[in-house]
């Protein structure tokens, strides 16, 4: 018998002994899935060769991590964002088929009760910001129109926050509405035009970004949750491509298919149409959701 | 440009995004960690294919793992060990010329501070257990006996407890002592027989073990620490091969090397050489320094 086989551990066989250990898991996918763990746990600290120092430096920042979550901070999903773990997740739950718009992360700014609007409405509750036009059509990948689509909308303001992030200084349900499409699948709504800002970056993840050369910054965008009978629901934002951050999103949401065009309007005809009393921004920006399974 | 290069996240080419924003790194040794530990993260979350469930689960066990820590207990070093990536960084950290004596993990018992004694002293300071003689030799790796070598011993009591968990149960220093060798680089010293005791499992470590279908114990031991000048210092243990969980250490501390034998005593004049009034346990280990570098 060798010494992998009795047990006994070895550099070389380090993670085959480990995981035999599991044999007589009660929950196979926890052994499945910590097997592959430990195979790529030990494979990274083969190719690290950390100090004992450094590994308990690793160890630290793991319990401060920890440490950092509480009831309205959770330091772990910051860490998955900021390691493109989140976005890599988002990507293997919602592979869509061809023609289909794409996902990206959820965040955590969604409220699930957001008053439901007319179309047209504008969601923005407190003036403040350049105006911004958003419309668009919610299709199926056969190109129909989708009617009934429930449009999920929420938005940080011209300075970069959520409503729920400055309760008492925004209106409730500021920068949030939730809107239905009719029989031709097309939507409108008013906003203001978002702005980058950054995740919480004054504990343990902003630390290890600043280290690392790198920003906490989003660029700006705006969320969606499209939702309708028969078809998959989507998760996904809009961008603005010239966003400074647009190239170095802090969780790798950005998909060259969610970028839009933020055009930026001055034709007083068109100002007038639009019922604005001077410049805005108009975005123009189709969805595609694909069939449910 | 592929987006890819313009920092555009796609499900292949994750890691590679996520790796390429650290190229302004202040930090060039994170930067080198946080490279390695991207890509094999990565492809673990590829093979698993988690679910965005399973993916929040991960989450909440390592929050949970965090919030477990305090100044007493440090539950990452628990999954560490229980993965067996504290042995693998030992190894790492400790690879012996051959010949020498193999090391093993610290563990959490070590006191700095106790008290060197006489040759053959007893460390066991309340009377309860099977009593045991420890012997041999400190040598070189060229067989030289080692003069002045220090002997850092502690291990746990017939109960599997140390004196620092049962502090005013047991006496302070119970079953630790510092022996310094002679010229001839022996050393002997008397304790009792040490029993196999669990790794804490009362937290999220315990309750992943137990899914796992594993125990949480750690066959009986003594621990070492030897030093001595113009050689590496060697921190070890020796275990008794015939424990119930000697193929099965919870963290994978055992190696084929560090096997002792515990010799059962009866022969009354053997009894009476050793000095003690029944039979006992012998234990006869030499230990190989390796000089230092
Ligand atoms: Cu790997
Ligand atoms: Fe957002
Ligand atoms: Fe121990």
């Amino acid at each position: 018998m060798s010494t992998a086989e009795q047990g006994y551990f070895t550099e070389e066989n380090s993670a085959e002994v480990v995981i035999s250990r599991n044999a007589k898991a009660t929950d196979a996918r926890l052994a499945e899935v910590m097997a592959v763990v430990t195979k790529h746990l030990h494979a990274a600290v083969k190719e690290i060769e950390p100090t004992q120092e450094e590994w308990f430096e690793a160890i630290k920042f793991l319990t401060e991590v920890g440490h950092t979550c509480n009831d309205w901070r959770q330091e772990y999903i910051l860490l998955s964002d900021s390691l493109g773990v989140s976005m890599l997740v988002d990507a293997i739950n919602n592979r869509k088929p061809s023609g289909a718009s794409e996902s990206t992360v959820l965040g955590p700014f969604h409220v699930p009760d957001a008053p439901e609007l007319p179309m047209g409405s504008d969601i923005c509750l407190d003036q403040k910001g350049e105006p911004m036009l958003v419309r668009g059509r919610i299709l199926g990948t056969d190109g129909q129109p989708v009617s009934g689509a429930k449009i999920d909308v929420w938005q940080a303001n011209d300075e970069g926050f959520y409503d729920v992030q400055q309760k008492g200084l925004q209106p409730d349900f500021n920068l949030r509405g939730v809107f239905r499409t009719g029989a031709d699948g097309t939507y409108h709504f008013k906003g203001v035009k978002p702005k980058f800002y950054p995740i919480p970056d004054d504990g343990p993840v902003g630390r290890m970004l600043e280290k690392l050369g790198r920003h906490p910054y989003r660029p700006a965008h705006l969320h969606y949750i499209l939702e309708a009978d028969e078809f998959e629901t989507l998760i996904t934002h809009i961008f603005d491509p010239d966003d400074p951050y647009i190239h170095s999103d802090a969780v790798f949401g950005v998909k060259e298919s969610l970028l839009a065009t933020f055009e930026k309007v001055e034709d007083a005809a068109r100002v007038k149409a639009a019922g604005f009393d001077g410049p805005y921004f108009e975005v123009v920006h189709d969805f595609v959701l694909a069939p449910a399974a």
